[in-house]
């Protein structure tokens, strides 16, 4: 059974009722983020029923040794952790000498309202005390877009009955990881500034040494009237909290306002990291509560303006896109090049490194569309950075000459993941990081980004491939042995057709744009050459390499095999299995998993997805009902690609399902793990699924393609994206489609596979065409 | 380099010269042990220098939580630690209050010498002090092989110049294990027992709650004088300590006699530990030193007067085959039938648990010839007696109707090894227990044991064998896939050779043996098909499956192959290493040593070892010129296959070079590892490698067939093997072979393939044919 407790809205994420049973699933799906922090959406009261506590902030992680039962050479030594920062969220609350905690008293009308147009979250409930005093609650909150060290709460209470009131807001360093490999502390507090109803407790991670101050500033109200604190904060065992205490007349509220966040020595000097909090915190104070408010919606405004898509007739699906967009925007919105998109975001622990190669295979898209290029080449400026990394991990495998082999995960370049089955197999990665490079030149068109960086990833990835095929005499071919495909099912396999179908494309580009540097920046070449000891004749060799490259093939049902040995598998399709035993990775063991035929995600499947103008539609169609009967997709990158395909194929009932399945993953909880935090690098996927899926975007020798069809559970839909200094929406009805361009010149296109010449600023409508 | 420092002699093991870095390696090189206990070759005195302590009683363990990255189904939860238990060799010695400790002192004429005709263990060497003092001293330590609660130390110190002595004896319960995954205490120690220079520990270990006593008492003597304690034994934190104070005139022996051990409550109720502890004791101090002596050259005399095999004109192998003898005595002597043999006996922690598959495939063979029939019998026990946790394992991978899948690594039945890799797929060794049962009917024409223990083993493990072949359309074959074969440098391949054999051979057997009882033992076959529910249908069904199944084969070369797609692999020798490079997995990643052609330990190779009568000569050649090329023998378990194989093929230069590897592992150390312990069970290969290699030793419908070869390098050699009733002897010699048989009736024997009759107590003698 999926969860189906979130209320339907175009704009909101709802939640009515309480439900002890749902708080730690909320807090993931109600998670706030402004793309430099983020928390989970914790009460801030205490709470005494099961919760899941965290607060992240970016690029501040920790590496916790792996556990390996029995050490191999080559096994990774770390596995970063997203750290669960210092808590400044918390406010304790005291009727009457009874603390308010959900768990303790009746709680009625509880409600959690995510307006994801402003980014501002509320909750609010009434509670009733065993002695019988009642009081309704408010709170709001949100993560500033406008301020990322800031956050802001704003805390009511209305008595029903008269009563008195204790507040303690506070900052606690006493949090843990709730997944931690040994066990180990991963912060240590140095310090604490208190000053008044202002508090800051200063801590580093160990190891890492990342400084980080995390602060927090109160003001309580009774009407406009200011009550003052009964004790100015105090510092007790890395906790900060002050005190207020008043009575409340019956029917009458009090408001009290927290400012907090964290101040970290990625962007400040260590020693200024106090100061700012200080700056932070008086800026939040004059400026208030509501402008801060506005700041937060105007930011937001500014967002949807460029990202927002619309989907007419069907609130479910346009809740859950929203939901897509939004949450990618709370993770990673491009103002920080030194950031990355963590699978999880900012919601959960899981996956604990940064960046998978998630974020060139699903989330650059996303990024290159909605927002300003500079932020889809910071993406790729990231990897860059990383080579000498990437470098080195693949010397310490074995590989020589500037062999390049990106890590897994990685928060710094290191590969930092727990098992060895993936980081040394799952190499399928360094193909998706030269795709990107390729996507992103093909959609910008900024082919100066091959000369100053791409080349030098090209040349590191390819080296890989060139040394990790061999010549089998057997097959007379160059063949790949022992990895890891898309589809985490299968190890140690043999010739995954995808990991060798990237990587000979990988071998063709590098040798093409090789030559093509040669010819149109003879500079760069020297320098490149210089550089990286890259010699023409390495290129030739490649090409010759590629040209002869093995894929497992089955004359019969004319398809490509995921991999050697395929169709031994005793094939049942996913029909046949029991449901009580789904998602099987939580009943089967791991060896039934891997000898059974059941594909995790796409893996042939991603292959004709990122290449399908090198197969004919008939192709695609072979594979795709070859395939999809044995996917269970349970990973979430997995529906998004057959949506898409399925659309291009006119599967329209497929591509519907598919594309519920990726929006509402989260929201629905389909693959019984929400609680554990949100699938944000899928959540790209989602919106792939609109713009390419249904949308039919796909764009050709530079110029854009467009292929739309409307499911029929819509009634139409709409989406932007910003494509060579302009922006074309794109609006589909019933009736046709609506394209719209605000560029300077005319803007070629092509609409169905025929011309069509956008003017700027101009509708142009072609009717459907059956 | 291999190390060379021990000399070679016939029936010692001697080290000459006191070397730091040698002193791990000859702790486990001189490792002593009864098969109830056992323990490395630590000093008694303190040591500051590197050194690996270590003492283990058997069966005796603790279920260390395994380690694992990344949680999957199915995964072990426990590895079974070999305990090292409280330390009760340990005698401290001050000389004019400095003291003794060979990591400080000058140390000359250092030598070790293990005598192995009567397992007992001297040490000598002389000390000289910083401030000019000079001692000689002589230890004498052996386990004693007649009373196995007890060990004996005789301590002599002989003072160069007069001076005054300290001594403390002690036991210590203040010891950890080096390999532990949590560093979690194992034990708890509970109480103590003291009176006079008597000293008792009572410990348990945590979790499994084993009751363990470890005692002392001690003897202090200047020529045949008694000195009298300066202080009686004293508890301080779970150590228990007495001391010896007096002056030694120049020239004046003072010895310092120690007896202690374990009593086990695995042996004795609990409340009876300490009272056994005393009597052990005082049975030992009204015995003496010399009388225990005694018993321990008696005790050994009996072993080797049935099990020694003499080899003539080559020391280092004479030396060697008598260690491999020795050492499998000290770990296993049969008259425990709840233990077994661990991988590193008594010498190291390494491979925790106490039963592999090396139990059935390597050692069984050495206990049938040299033991009585019961020891066999029992060691076949053990694996029925757990058929019921066999039953239960393969029920959590997903098996039904009494299916068992043995564990990998075993205490008590429970699976309890790390890896989930070899765990979940090294599945083979469900065959080696299967085929134990026919080798030991085999042997003995034990029958009765089919219907009494055998059939329901064999049941319980063809039953999985039926679940886990699946039909291939593809192939139309039986295929089992995602298998590790013995060749542990493949993971998750499918159709390995050897596994897919064993299991149609267990799959045959099975059916064979089935209909065998339904005719010969009714009732027995009535009680057995009620108790299992196995029906003739079934039966039938499995001798159907066996003829379907599917082999790896090359056409070309005309041999079968590991795996499917062996032939894929960059087919490089062995020889084409660099040498620097080895032992591969020190110096390879892990991924690359799996896709590479290298072949840990012999896989295709021990399924021809095992059923050789099922190949002709030239196929057992063709295979053998295949796969010995890429082996790297990084398995202990491998030389002597190959051995085996090469004296069978004629191939008398390799059996020979490949005798020496398995037989002078260790005391060579060609691993680079016997500072971890010693090869406990590959001994038994050793052992097989000269009577089944170069003697040629077959039983074939229940008779002994012989054909001995003599390697060039020797000048004859001579075994005995017990077998039905009376003991054979062979004597190879450069003119001929001597058969002397001690039956009671005539045996009728095969020599050279040529039916000879041995009569009652004489000698045969048989010229060699060229």
């Amino acid at each position: 059974m999926r969860q189906d407790y979130i209320l339907a809205d175009p704009w909101k994420i709802i939640e009515e009722g309480f439900d002890a049973e749902r708080v730690e699933s909320s807090e993931s799906i109600f998670s706030l983020g402004n793309g430099a922090m983020g928390q989970r959406a914790n009460f801030e009261e205490d709470y005494s029923g099961k919760t899941f506590q965290g607060s992240y902030l970016g690029g501040v992680y920790y590496p916790d040794k792996t556990r390996v039962g029995w050490w191999k050479n080559g096994y990774p030594e770390y596995f970063a952790k997203v750290l669960n920062a210092p808590n400044w969220l918390g406010i304790r609350l005291w009727v009457n000498g009874q603390e308010l905690d959900l768990a303790q008293q009746q709680i009625q009308n509880f409600r959690r309202d995510l307006d994801m147009q402003t980014g501002i979250y509320k909750r609010s409930f009434s509670a009733t005390f065993s002695s019988g005093e009642q009081i309704e609650v408010e709170i709001t909150r949100f993560l500033s877009m406008a301020r990322t060290e800031l956050g802001a709460i704003k805390f009511q209470v209305k008595a029903l009955s008269a009563c008195s009131l204790q507040w303690e807001p506070y900052v606690d360093g006493g949090i843990v990881n709730q997944d931690s490999n040994w066990d180990d502390p991963f912060w240590e507090h140095t310090d604490n500034h208190i000053d008044g109803t202002f508090g800051c407790l200063r801590s580093h991670t160990l190891k890492t040494k990342f400084e980080v101050a995390t602060y927090m500033q109160s003001q309580l109200y009774i009407k406009d009237q200011a009550v003052a604190p009964s004790q100015n904060c105090q510092v007790d065992n890395a906790r900060i909290s002050c005190k207020y205490a008043h009575d409340l007349d019956a029917g009458m509220e009090a408001t009290l306002f927290k400012y907090g966040g964290y101040i970290s020595g990625t962007n400040h000097p260590e020693d200024q990291l106090v100061l700012q909090a200080q700056k932070q915190t008086q800026a939040a104070v004059v400026a208030g509560f509501d402008t801060l408010m506005d700041e937060q919606r105007n930011a937001w405004a500014e967002i949807w303006e460029r990202a927002d898509i619309v989907i007419d007739g069907d609130v479910k699906a346009q809740q859950a896109i929203r939901f897509n967009i939004f949450q990618l925007n709370q993770t990673y919105n491009g103002h920080d090049a030194r950031l990355n998109i963590g699978p999880k975001g900012f919601t959960g622990e899981k996956y604990g490194g940064s960046t998978y190669w998630d974020t060139e295979a699903y989330c650059l898209p996303f990024y290159m569309a909605t927002k300003e290029q500079e932020v889809a080449r910071n993406l790729l400026k990231y990897r860059h950075n990383q080579l000498p990394q990437a470098i080195e991990n693949a010397q310490k495998l074995g590989f020589t000459q500037g062999a390049a082999l990106y890590p897994m995960v990685t928060m710094n370049g290191e590969e930092c993941h727990n098992e060895w089955e993936i980081t040394f197999e799952e190499i399928h990665r360094n193909g998706a990081i030269a795709f990107a490079i390729y996507n992103y030149i093909r959609y910008t068109g900024d082919q100066k980004y091959m000369a100053e960086m791409g080349m030098e990833v090209l040349i590191g990835i390819s080296r890989f491939w060139a040394q990790r095929f061999h010549l089998s005499p057997a097959k007379n071919a160059y063949v790949m042995l022992g990895v890891t495909g898309p589809n985490e099912y299968e190890n140690n396999i043999n010739n995954n057709w995808y990991t060798n179908y990237i990587a000979q494309w990988c071998l063709q580009y590098t040798a093409a744009q090789w030559s093509l540097l040669e010819q149109e920046a003879p500079d760069d070449f020297k320098r490149i050459s210089k550089h990286t000891g890259m010699q023409t004749s390495e290129a030739e060799a490649w090409s010759k390499m590629a040209a002869k490259i093995y894929f497992p093939w089955d004359e019969e049902r004319q398809i490509f095999l995921q991999q050697d040995g395929f169709l031994d598998k005793d094939l049942k399709t996913v029909e046949t299995l029991d449901p009580s035993e789904r998602p099987i990775n939580q009943y089967w063991s791991w060896d039934r998993i891997l000898r059974s035929p059941y594909i995790k995600q796409a893996d042939t499947l991603q292959g004709f997805y990122l290449f399908e103008d090198h197969f004919s539609e008939e192709e695609m169609e072979r594979h795709y009902n070859f395939y999809e009967p044995f996917t269970v997709h349970e990973s979430s990158l997995s529906p998004c690609v057959h949506s898409i395909l399925a659309a291009k194929l006119n599967k329209m009932e497929d591509a519907y399902a598919f594309y519920l399945r990726t929006a509402r993953l989260d929201l629905d909880d389909y693959n019984k793990e929400v609680e554990e935090g949100l699938h944000i690098t899928s959540m790209a996927g989602t919106w792939m699924s609109v713009v390419e899926g249904f949308g039919g975007l796909r764009v050709r020798e530079n110029q854009l393609h467009f292929n739309p069809k409307l499911p029929k559970q819509w009634d139409g839909y709409a989406f932007k994206i910003n494509f060579r200094g302009g922006i074309v929406q794109l609006q589909q009805s019933s009736s046709g489609t609506t394209l719209h361009w605000t560029g300077n010149a005319p803007l070629p296109v092509q609409l169905h596979g025929k011309p069509l010449l956008l003017e700027p600023n101009k509708d142009s409508f072609i009717k459907n065409i059956e």
